[in-house]
């Protein structure tokens, strides 16, 4: 059981480690090894106080190096859903389910809107985890919407169990997937529809038949990843003590709201990671 | 008139000037040359994400060179008051006074508590500027309580008018301050009363009665500040967006409340000049 999860490794994830694992607290951060593929990919930043004008690429090593320095691990898996269990919270990921007192949800924003359809169909031919629902696929068919060139290795794992994978690449980088039950097509996603026990996608200009449609985005949706908690649109609602509407739970970073930006995300994270350890130990007081 | 005039020259007073400077808009920014004095005297600074381990000295540093980077400039003057005009702010200055469409607060937190009686006589023997009462002092004697060194120097230059000072230092540091008509007396400031159209400031062990006390602090408190501001204590009431009861007016950083941080002064920064960006926008539309 640990003390407090952070789900995330953008600069709120970052930031909040840093703070709680500063308080001696047992952290388990969750999140990726290159920690955020929307700062690697930023060009320059001009406004991260005391870093002027650095590159996305080179604030992502300081913050690796800062990690390090701290002996912080990341632990490199996909967050599913979150259960609040009263006095705890169950961390389902892809392979395995972790244990925390509290939850500090720093996972970014979702890029664009979801598609019409999609959340109607969630468990109903719709899904969000190639690695969880691949032997599902046996003898298959699926479709794979994947919004990063990373979810080209979900595609390859699940086409190890289906018969056949439709890849829908929704980004411009070079597509390296390949597979003799692989086919790339190539359009925007419209709408997810169910019809007759079958998963319709529909692209721009045609439409894609198979028993399941996975989504694969960098981020999930706040109210999808946690049930019950208190959403708007596509932000968690927080206080200005970054709590949310589960006790024990709080938020940080784009996922927050506007304005998406770095130096407000390591802000906000030092601030939920304060409020955590505050959290803890009122709990240990009753 | 500025577009945006930043109040303090902490971690969120920069980083508000380095976002609205991003943003293209005029900016003011009023502190002091050496930043900040509490971030110059932490020794080590753990959590401030992709600065592993710096030492309050450096991010100063690192800070002072963003600002040069991007052609900002300090405006050493001390604010003594911010009036709402409307449209416009009113910025009342020890020697000038300047006008903006917005403002971001971000003057830091009054170190302790008011002293009893100190805001009672704001005004009747109470000042907080001695640049700016000086010249009532000709031939009278004053108090001058100093919360750090460098009041000495405000100290040194009401002693050029008046008739004789007390200077009461509540630190610790080596007092440089000298002069025939300047007497140092140690000890804890307890109240402060005005009896017969004197001053009475009584100190632990003793009482000094003159003509008036200058409460001398790094900030002053936020509802002296802004006439008519809403206010928690000794911090400024703020939304998530960093907006204040005022319209037009931000704050941003420790003057907000806890967690007294780096990070989260930084976070605040950048928040209040988007927020302060949208503002302006808003207002040259209607």
């Amino acid at each position: 059981m640990y003390d407090i999860a952070i789900i995330g490794t953008g600069p709120a994830g970052v930031s909040a480690a840093l703070t709680a694992k500063n308080r001696n607290k047992s952290i388990l951060l969750l999140g990726r090894k290159e920690l955020s593929g929307k700062v690697l990919k930023s060009h320059k930043i001009l406004n991260y106080p005391g870093l002027p004008g650095i590159a996305g690429e080179d604030l992502v090593k300081a913050m690796q190096r800062h990690l390090d320095d701290m002996g912080i691990e990341i632990t490199a898996e996909q967050v599913t859903n979150v259960y609040a269990m009263g006095d705890r919270f169950a961390i389902q990921c892809a392979k395995e389910m972790y244990e925390s007192k509290t939850v500090i949800i720093a996972s970014g924003v979702m890029p664009g809107k979801l598609l019409p359809g999609e959340e109607e169909n969630l468990g109903r031919g719709v899904s969000y985890c190639a690695t969880c629902d691949a032997a599902l696929y046996k003898g298959k068919q699926a479709a794979v919407i994947g919004y990063s060139p990373k979810e080209e290795d979900e595609a390859e794992f699940l086409a190890e169990m289906a018969e056949k994978v439709y890849y829908i690449p929704v980004y411009s980088d070079e597509i390296r997937l390949k597979g003799s039950n692989i086919e790339i097509v190539k359009g925007a996603p419209r709408e997810i529809r169910r019809e007759e026990g079958k998963s319709v996608l529909v692209l721009e200009d045609r439409e894609i038949i198979s028993d399941g449609v996975f989504v694969l985005r960098d981020a999930v949706s706040p109210g999808q990843l946690v049930p019950g908690l208190e959403t708007e649109g596509a932000h968690i609602k927080t206080a200005r003590d970054m709590s949310t509407s589960i006790k024990g739970l709080f938020a940080a970073g784009d996922i927050t709201g506007t304005p998406y930006q770095d130096a407000k995300s390591v802000g906000e994270g030092n601030v939920a990671a304060l409020s955590a350890v505050a959290y803890l130990a009122e709990a240990a007081k009753s």
